[in-house]
């Protein structure tokens, strides 16, 4: 594999992407590969700090102010966790990234996609995942599996995330080569097969 | 006055803003206004927090991930601190804001003026200050006034804070309508005196 690798793992809340990575990440080490796990928001350090006001700050945080801090983290993952693992060739997973911010805040809210992807390029200075899991699920079964966040099912939430899954759909058909899209309605086994196989198959074509 | 008033304080660390600030606060309160004071980084409530990590942070923080940190941080005090109080008639005083953003990071460290430019009217969501005061003074002065910072006095240094300078007033050049400059070497009243001057000038025009 010599140089290293980034990718990473997308879907609905519920969809088994967290899972997935984990297993790949043993699968990898099992292999021998030194593997770095990350998520967005919230890798290690500056990141938990920003996640945690993402998630814990009790005031009120304006929309676009959520938006930067996102992209800060993002950058701060980018900068600090991914490129030099990579370059080290380490094979990084990361728990959401960019593909996230185009489905959630554009496809599912409505904001200006191509103001989304000028500001993921300037957060990423241009480094893009070398592939990407999108683990798709009908919106009823991801929702079904969060369980407590059922109250969240009324008919605008459904709608909601059915426009986020639509995007994550719409992305996948613009950037084939990058995104794969998996089936994940299967059992984690299954599932776990079916992203050995694509990443085996993007070994043969790159590798 | 019947509107609200968003007027920002600018120029090189030890310039007198914040004594400035303070001074027009006490003077517009006597005359029965309601001020609002604020500041970038590090308004209240989530501002503190952003400010406390682009401060105190003990670890690496990627110059990106600093840059949306700021705009975060800008994002939050414009549309949570500014816009409200300004709507309700207010005048809100605010120590940096936008054209800091462009002399230190635009003209000091050689960043691209119009990317700035434009991630600060995504911050802002295109909302301008009413009448912004640079405090102008040559930079041997400024440094000997923050005096702790003497060490960092050196060439390189002398020459970044020079160029913020001119950075400063290259912006009031081509915006001589919302920017004053001021002449900071003087007396602590004697400016004081000058800030209200340009303040009855700006009330004349447009009130």
């Amino acid at each position: 594999m010599g140089k290293g690798l980034f990718i990473t793992f997308e879907g609905a809340d519920g969809c088994g992407k967290t899972t997935q990575m984990k297993l790949l990440a043993q699968y990898l080490e099992q292999q021998g590969y030194d593997v770095v796990l990350t998520r967005e928001p919230g890798g290690k350090g500056l990141g938990e700090k920003v996640r945690e006001i993402l998630l814990n700050y009790d005031g009120v945080v304006s929309d676009r102010c959520e938006s930067f801090l996102f992209l800060a983290d993002r950058a701060q993952n980018i900068d600090i966790i991914v490129n030099p693992a990579v370059n080290a060739g380490k094979i990084v997973l990361c728990d959401r990234h960019t593909d996230s911010t185009v489905a959630y805040q554009g496809y599912g809210r409505g904001l200006d996609i191509e103001r989304i992807n000028k500001l993921n390029y300037i957060a990423t200075n241009g480094r893009k995942p070398d592939l990407t899991f999108v683990f798709d699920i009908d919106t009823e079964t991801s929702m079904k599996r969060v369980g407590k966040e059922k109250d969240r099912m009324e008919s605008a939430g459904l709608e909601f995330h059915n426009r986020v899954r639509y995007g994550y759909l719409e992305i996948a058909r613009q950037e084939p080569e990058r995104i794969k899209v998996i089936d994940a309605s299967k059992s984690i086994e299954e599932i776990h097969k079916e992203v050995l196989n694509q990443l085996a198959k993007k070994f043969i074509q790159e590798f």
